[in-house]
């Protein structure tokens, strides 16, 4: 399969990447990294991309912002962040997509534990990967020529508790090469509509 | 209890203000209609409408619009309908109505059960309901001075079943007496963080 990972250069997209790629041909898109770049905010961009690509089989994004702070200080504008960026930028990727993906193709976007275990500082995060599991079952039912969608909802990685440890005390991580198994259930299963959660 | 009801002229917001009327002071807010209006889409309508009413012990939000298409012809655009109106109105009713609610105060949102259950044409709703939910728990742990938050999730409306009801084929409908019970719940109970379904 020819498999676009965006996100491809980031902590969980490069574990994707290693555990896919003995088997496919894979193109990871970075933000500022890779060969070939896209910004997930700009449907220009994405459209860019998916042109210069041309037909895939496969899409997995493992990108994604979305902004942490208290709850009393948040702004509607905080809450955009995210709604543009890891809600918006992933659905944009398979609005564009899909007039690209080949017949039975799929798409793996990232959204994560906060939707069902919130965390201080977390309310965009948990309404944002909330939002693109909602997003996921419905695209799923409608995406025509087999085309499928699953969500992977991870909780936090081991690789990344130096940087995040502090806001989730008590959660157990789990490796990032765990976490790449599940994308590879998606790409390489038959399921659709599935949120696969990897957790402790 | 003081008591305001944004959506409270709708079919939802008039069935909660006839079961809450008889034991408190009721505040029914209209987009259009009723004594004090409110546009949640605009902030500055939502901090007039609060200052105009002043402290107060509840809101509780039957509105928000979401846009009904088919898959493949969605855009970012029509997303952001759903993301601007139904979820970020009613999160900003929320951010600012923390300012001025009283000690152990309440919040109940609406959401909706295309979160769980998909239709076709639902995505933008499935979405955004979804985002509501994750957006409820993940306020609920961080709200201060016992200020407590909620949102109710119902199924298809049986007094709206000539509008919607070919969208709804095979869901049972509740009766909107059924779904005014959740918000009761929610005001006069002492839970926080909680989706409360009210399904066939």
């Amino acid at each position: 399969m020819k498999i676009i990972v965006v996100g491809g250069t980031g902590t969980i997209g490069k574990a994707v990447v290693d555990e896919l790629k003995t088997r496919h041909e894979i193109i990871a898109v970075g933000n500022k990294n890779g060969k070939i770049k896209v910004d997930i905010t700009d449907v220009e961009s994405i459209e860019a991309m998916y042109q210069s690509i041309g037909k895939f089989d496969a899409v997995i994004s493992t990108t994604g912002k979305v902004k942490f702070e208290e709850f009393s200080k948040m702004t509607a504008d905080d809450y955009f962040v995210g709604l543009k960026d890891k809600l918006m930028g992933q659905v944009n990727l398979v609005l564009i997509g899909q007039r690209y993906i080949k017949e039975n193709g799929s798409f793996t976007l990232t959204s994560g534990i906060l939707s069902e275990n919130p965390i201080r500082y977390g309310t965009s995060a948990s309404m944002v990967n909330a939002a693109l599991n909602g997003f996921t079952i419905g695209a799923a039912i409608e995406l025509p020529r087999g085309i499928r969608i699953n969500t992977i909802s991870p909780t936090v990685i081991t690789e990344s508790m130096e940087a995040y440890g502090d806001y989730f005390r008590g959660f157990e991580s789990v490796p990032v090469s765990r976490v790449a198994l599940a994308y590879v259930k998606s790409v390489e299963g038959l399921q659709t509509g599935k949120i696969y959660g990897v957790d402790g």
